[in-house]
């Protein structure tokens, strides 16, 4: 059995536990809280209720066991996966206290949400074998993840959290180059400051702000995202041709963030290029039949659900009739 | 039978006939493109295809007339819907032909996305019944429509409009101030914008946003938006707790964008407040609840969807098994 150690509880560290205990991996479970195991039971019964609602198949649940120490819990992992307080002194120093004990080809992971990995490989002994791997809450559902080595840690390295983070069922995101934040935090933040800039102003509410997106553009990025989206959006003309009329509305006064990249012919052909790619010969019109068959599948399923969407859906059902 | 009249087709203009159509409402189309009846009976073909599967019970379609002219088509018309080419002069010109020939009680709602509506009223001589009915493409599935009315529209015409457009399955959210932009687009930009840096940059690919996005918050915001999302994140602590933490980051060197709003205790109080009476008395555990039951259904419904996305959740129960 393939072992995982979980450094810093809380609700990512539980969920990472969960995570890899429901995928069949042993857990070793570390946090110094006196009350740390509470959150991780209340966040293991979520997990055990909902996942195997999503995957028919699961192995049989991994063994957990509870550790005093750090050195207890990574002492023969083959992952560590440290989930502790956004502070850079903190994880330097948990860090290098996980090295101390760990394995040297284990994989020593961060749920760091804003530090580069050069930034927590800072004063190591082994910085090859950390690297970042930030989640999306909640872990236990939510398969993406965010994988950023730094120059110094070996391809073969990430090739290997990889194909484990795969194991457990997530989709790992690899970025090629180190930015505070990564990037999913970074497009949050964004919608967030100009969020905060209509909410202050006047313009709308969190609630109008939560419906846009629970019934509008939140239901397109579930199941095409944002360049997928336009691209569709802009028919059989194709990518360049929508990026060409877009591009002097980033001149245009629409939001209150105004230190803008120019949309230049080099920037065009690199997206251009990039969704080409990512289309892998599909039409516009097959793209458009995945959106629909997607919105429709995500539609009904919300429906059948009895939540606040769900009954407005239903609603919406019953007044179409 | 209530009637709309559709003023410019194309992809928004057809999709809102297709969408009054399968509601049950009689449509006269008018485009002077020759061959606007072709992307017209595409959309149409798509809706008639799709929107069945997400409500059960619809009424007997609506009848579809094309109309040669303005004058034909918004005579006797409830609704006007205009969709001409986003430039603020030939939107004008238009609706002054429709209202040269509408009742002066129907509506004149406006598909524009980037224009206020005392921008489109100015010069008018019946500004009150001219307001903007926003969608987002979809519009024959996604149910969300912004609706802006400036001063001089009264009280009532914003109810009726309200009213005729949940009549056909829609959601529409009223903004109580004029922007450019609206609301959606503009927390599109800021997205947009992001990513435009992140791939100009060489951080991260069109593909990674996107998977970022439908493997991740994608997911989150297509059943809780941005703020219920943080609320629940928040845990029991709340809001104001949340916000609190969060106020600090904003001065980090996250995004490229930097004229930030201050997170001023008068900000947060007002976020607070709004996201109070949203919750609606909901405790966090509550709201985690119907958070992940939401979650489950869609991707258990994405993964029957033989789709790239489905594909891809499919063999993600596959290797767990």
């Amino acid at each position: 059995m393939p072992t995982a150690a979980i450094i810093g509880g809380g609700v990512i560290g539980s969920a990472w536990a969960s995570r890899f205990l429901l995928n069949g991996w042993e857990v070793r479970f570390h946090d110094p809280a006196p009350n740390s195991d509470v959150v991780l039971n209340k966040v293991l019964d979520k997990a055990r209720r909902w996942v195997p609602e999503v995957y028919d198949q699961l192995p049989p649940e991994g063994a957990l066991t509870l550790c005093e120490s750090i050195a207890d819990a990574v002492t023969g992992a083959d992952w560590v996966q440290e989930s502790t307080p956004e502070r850079l002194e903190i994880k330097q120093s948990v860090l290098a206290e996980i090295q101390a004990s760990c394995a040297a080809d284990a994989i020593v992971a961060s749920s760091t949400s804003g530090f580069m990995p050069s930034e927590l490989q800072a004063g190591s002994e082994r910085p090859e074998q950390i690297l970042v791997a930030h989640p999306y809450n909640p872990v236990y559902l939510l398969p993406i993840v965010e994988v950023v080595p730094s120059a110094v840690v070996p391809e073969e390295t990430v090739q290997r959290a990889e194909a484990l983070l795969s194991d457990i069922g997530m989709r790992p995101i690899t970025l090629r180059a180190e930015i505070p934040a990564h990037v999913g935090d970074r497009l949050l933040e964004a919608v967030w400051r100009e969020a905060l800039w209509l909410i202050k102003d006047g313009v709308a509410t969190t609630e109008q702000i939560d419906d846009l997106m629970t019934h509008g553009f939140g239901l397109r990025w579930a199941q095409k995202g944002l360049f997928e989206t336009y691209r569709t959006a802009g028919g059989e003309a194709g990518m360049k041709h929508f990026l060409e009329q877009f591009g002097p509305c980033l001149q245009w006064p629409w939001t209150k963030l105004t230190d803008v990249s120019d949309l230049d012919d080099a920037l065009i052909n690199r997206i251009v290029e990039q969704s080409d790619e990512q289309a892998a010969g599909r039409s516009v019109s097959e793209l458009e039949e995945e959106r629909d068959a997607n919105l429709v599948a995500m539609l009904k399923a919300l429906r059948q659900e009895d939540t606040a969407a769900g009954a407005f859906l239903n609603r919406l059902g019953t007044s179409s009739g």
